[in-house]
C-alpha cells in the first residue's frame, strides 16, 4: 500500500527523470510504497503565451513567478480533499533541513513540493500557499528540483520496507547525532595503505569502542558543533577530554 | 572556450540524465562553458564480477566501497597530466558546503567528484585520493549523486558567460549574507492579497531602503545567526535595533 505521495510542482518535470529512475527510489516506487506526481505549473497559467512570470514591482532585475499558477495547481491537487498536506516552498530562505525534519516528513503520507527557477517567487505563494519552506543549504541554486530531490530522497529512506536492512537507516550519519566513524574492506593493504590491526583483530568489543571513539574525534575534529546536542556517556565525556587535552599540548 | 570540466566518479551516471538537460547546466554545457564527463568506476573493478563494494572489516551490516576502483578511476583520469584538480568526495562527513566555498571551486578549471553509495567509503579513499570532502547537509541520502549535482549547479552558476544576466549572481541570496526581501508581481491583487503600496509608487530610493530592511527583518527573524558576517551600516544597526525593541514589547 502506498505510504507516501509526493507531488512536485515544476516548470521542469524532465529533470526528476534520472533521479526517479534511481535505485532506491526505484525500488521504493515499483514496491509502490512511493507515488510520485510531476505537475508542470505552466498548464494553469491562463493567458496564450501561459506566462508564468514576470517583472518585479518595484524594478530591479530578474523574473518572479507570479502568485495564480501555482495557486491554482495547488487547488486541483486539493480538489474533494479534506486533509490539507504540508506544502513545502523550496527556497533558500527556508528553514534549513535537517535529518530531524526529514524523520518529521516522513511521518506524513503526501506532500506537496512548489520548486521556482527565475529570481524568486512572488511574495505571496510564500505568505498565503506554502504552509512551510525549507533550505538544504546556505547556497545559490538554479531552482527548487534538486533540492525536492533531496528531500524526497531522505525521507524515502525512512519510510518503512524501502531499505532491505532496517538497521541501515539508524546507523547512518547523524541518526545518533555524531559522524561517522572510518569504514575498512578488503583488501588489508592496498598501495602500502593499511587497515588498522584492531579491525583485523577480530575482537567485537575493542571493534566496538574502537568505533565509538573514532566516530567521536571525527566530531570533535569536524563538526565539534555537534557534539552539543548528544548524549554522551562519562566514557565519552573522558574520552573526549583526553583527545582535548593531547591537542592542547601540541 | 571550455572553462570548467567536471568529472563525475559515480556507479549511477544514469541519474545525472535530467540534471544535465536542465536550463542552466544545458546552456553552459551548449555554449562549451562547461564539459562533463561520467565515470562509472566498476569499469576499473579487477575481478570478474566487477566487484565494487565489500562487507567491512570488524563486523556490522552494510558495505564499504572498496578503494581500487575509485583510485584506478582517478589514475586514468590524470595520466600524463601534471595538475592534480581537486578531488572532491561528496560525504556526510566533509565541510559544510557554502556559498564560499562555490565561488572558491569555480576559480578552478578541472573538478573531480567521488560520489559513493552503499554505507561507505573505504577510509583510504578519504584518506590519501581525496583531496577534500564537502557535505551538502546533515542529513542522510542515498550516495554522493544528488550532492555532486548540487556542487555543479550552484558552481556553473557562477562561471563567467553562463548567466544572461550578469547581475543575477550577485543579487541572488547569500551573495551580501543576508537573506533576499520578499519579491511581487503582476496582479498588484490576488484573490484578495494586496501588493505592499511602495513596490507601486515608482520611488526608487523608498523601494531600495524597504528591500533592504525586509532583507534585514527576514535575516534576523529566520537566521539571526547570519548577521554575525554580514558588515552593517549604521542605519541597518538602527533599523535592526528596533525591530527588537519591538519586538521585546510584544
Amino acid at each position: 500500500m502506498t505510504k507516501m505521495r509526493f507531488d512536485v510542482l515544476t516548470l521542469f518535470p524532465e529533470m526528476f527523470s534520472g533521479f526517479l529512475n534511481s535505485s532506491i527510489i526505484r525500488r521504493a516506487h515499483e514496491k509502490e510504497i512511493v507515488q510520485t506526481n510531476l505537475i508542470n505549473f505552466r498548464e494553469y497559467a491562463r493567458d496564450k503565451h501561459q506566462t508564468v512570470d514576470d517583472a518585479p514591482y518595484g524594478g530591479g532585475g530578474g523574473m518572479v513567478l507570479k502568485p495564480a499558477p501555482l495557486f491554482e495547481a495547488v487547488d486541483a491537487l486539493l480538489e474533494g480533499s479534506s486533509k490539507r498536506p504540508p506544502i513545502i516552498l523550496m527556497s533558500p530562505q527556508g528553514a534549513p533541513f535537517t535529518q530531524q525534519k526529514a524523520q518529521e516528513l516522513a511521518g506524513y503520507s503526501h506532500l506537496i513540493f512548489l520548486c521556482g527557477h527565475y529570481e524568486g517567487y512572488d511574495e505571496r505563494i510564500r505568505q498565503y500557499l506554502a504552509t512551510e519552506e525549507i533550505s538544504i543549504g546556505d547556497y545559490v541554486l538554479t531552482g527548487g528540483e534538486l533540492p525536492a530531490m533531496v528531500v524526497m530522497d531522505s525521507v524515502t529512506r525512512l519510510l518503512p520496507g524501502v531499505l532491505g536492512n532496517q538497521t541501515s537507516a539508524v546507523t547512518d550519519s547523524f541518526a545518533n547525532g555524531l559522524l561517522e566513524h572510518p569504514h575498512y574492506t578488503r583488501p588489508a593493504e592496498y598501495r602500502g595503505y593499511r587497515v588498522p590491526d584492531i579491525l583485523l583483530s577480530g575482537h567485537h568489543g575493542k571493534v566496538e569502542k574502537w568505533r565509538r571513539q573514532e566516530s567521536l574525534r571525527r566530531t570533535w575534529e569536524r563538526r565539534p558543533e555537534l557534539l552539543r546536542s548528544v548524549s554522551l556517556t562519562p566514557e565519552d565525556q573522558a574520552f573526549l577530554r583526553k583527545i582535548a587535552r593531547s591537542s592542547d599540548q601540541e
